[in-house]
């Protein structure tokens, strides 16, 4: 099964609906409208219907998750419905997360990111999946063009592979982690290497380096949609392809990636989990530099393809002064 | 004002409820029976008027804040209601943030940290207010027990000032960002020390000596109600007092915190800025362990005092097995 979001324009501005189809090629179903008609062919007025299908289907993908399987289960018997095509420019973020957390499983991508910094890779990289939290509220669409910080000169791609969440847990163990993944997705996690850089000297964060915009999508492909574990991971700047990976080379499986997110804490359905860059899959690691405009497109095998071009940067914005010491 | 969460018992389990005052000692008045009672005497049906209380006071503070000026005045008309005093075990957390970031502001705090893992105090700390995203999905209440992580023989608390949004912003700029914060509560920010030093030895996080837990409360207060700006913050440990400070020694200010929060970034309502530790308000910088059952009391002037219990450590859980290198 492959859920996405479609903007539709509407009175209120564009709305959210969630689409679902098992083939991406051969068009895609509104759930909510086809949950809608089925209750009215099971006696439901057409106002009746329609509240008990919004309140199932809202425009939120983490949203629809939380309901756990009765969500999954209207979607998966929407699949028979009528399909339309829908034109790339309305995909929506396939996931709003309801969290983001970020990981480094890829040895090659870690590796080169300390030596760039003049770092000696730390031992801790192979004692457990280092992470941090990204921003939910910054996901683009597929498509959407990613606006460019006023304080960078160094925006740079990630293609990392998405990990959701569809069930509650704490304290998993790969053994059982598995069975609160609900889907995987294409994950962008835009970042600005200058100032990425200079807030990891503090050995906290990154935030500004990370904050302003990821992209999930084009739709989220559930385990059962995907023939292989080990899915080929490719990237192209302005046409040119940058990055051939796989998510074979992860160091942390993604049982253990989950496993260890829950550790002391509650995953959510709609969280995302990111695996890290993949190997080779940033513009930073290949020695290349992006420019206003550049298109980038990330494709995962069985996941689809992401196409998103970096905006202009506004000429100013605020910058704090700097402080000196007291002590 | 002084806005809290009560956690009521009703017939599907714990029921959070908005309750406001003037004065903290004196008693609270629940928002949302106020505001039915009040749409009652202008004709409205019990039943309608219910039904929007309910849609005008939600149980989520930060979905309350979402309202904007439509909540703040329903909740600023109440204080006229009739109270009842609440005992401190049913308030739960003041705020469950919609997003929560924490910053380095307390110099003596950031270089003594710095300087415990063997390190001199990185020059980006003095350019720009640094900065990292928490758990929004682990605050616990003002009287709550701490659950302490199973990975962990080194928990502590931190001290802060917290700042919340209630209004959308982006790119704001010191002179405009006060205009976007609707109050300020106790932050504890809770810490297990071990593993996040070890984390901060990868450059990013830290998440799990981090995401484990937070406390917000005992409430909200509107900046009307601060009479002054440099407030003074204590911690006890089992009774007895180990810091005080004061928000004035904050080296960003809470407008430059808020502004840098903001660049190329959407603020939201009910998001959870951390002024960081205030200097000397955390065990690590007093030489101090904490065993389990440790008593935590934090107090800001104006803000209340939150008293939180640390728990007892399970005595298993899984970790990870190290990897090699495969370079």
């Amino acid at each position: 099964m492959y859920l996405a979001r479609r903007g539709h324009s509407g009175p209120d501005g564009i709305e959210p609906r969630i689409v679902v189809t098992d083939d991406p090629g051969k068009g895609w179903v509104d759930v909510r409208r086809w949950q809608a008609l089925s209750l009215e062919r099971r006696g439901a007025t057409p106002s009746g219907a329609r509240r008990l299908a919004a309140a199932f289907v809202p425009g939120s993908m983490s949203a629809a998750l939380a309901e756990g399987e009765a969500f999954l289960d209207v979607a998966r018997a929407a699949i028979a419905g009528e399909r339309e095509s829908i034109d790339d420019a309305q995909f929506l973020a396939a996931l709003d997360p309801s969290g983001y957390r970020d990981h480094m499983t890829f040895e090659g991508h870690f590796s080169y990111g300390y030596e760039w910094q003049g770092l000696t890779v730390p031992q801790v990289m192979y004692e457990m999946p280092i992470s941090y939290f990204g921003n939910p509220l910054a996901f683009y669409g597929p498509n959407d063009e990613i606006p460019w910080p006023h304080y960078s000169k160094r925006l740079d791609y990630e293609l990392e592979l998405g990990i959701v969440i569809g069930r509650p847990g704490r304290d998993l163990t790969p053994e059982t982690a598995l069975d609160h993944v609900v889907g995987y997705t294409i994950l962008n996690d835009c970042s600005a290497r200058d100032i990425q850089q200079r807030e990891m000297k503090g050995g906290l964060g990154p935030s500004k380096g990370k904050h302003f915009a990821c992209v999930a999508g084009p739709y989220l492909t559930t385990p059962d949609s995907l023939s292989k574990s080990g899915l080929k991971m490719q990237a192209w700047v302005n046409g040119e392809r940058t990055c051939e990976a796989t998510s074979a080379e992860m160091m942390w499986s993604v049982a253990e990636v989950v496993a260890w997110a829950s550790q002391s804490e509650w995953l959510e359905p709609g969280m995302l989990l990111g695996s890290g860059t993949c190997n080779g899959g940033c513009a930073l690691e290949i020695q290349r530099d992006l420019a206003p405009g550049d298109l980038i497109e990330l494709e995962i095998e069985g996941l689809g393809r992401t196409r998103n071009r970096y905006g202009v940067p506004p000429t100013s914005g605020w910058w704090p002064d700097a402080k000196r010491s007291r002590r």
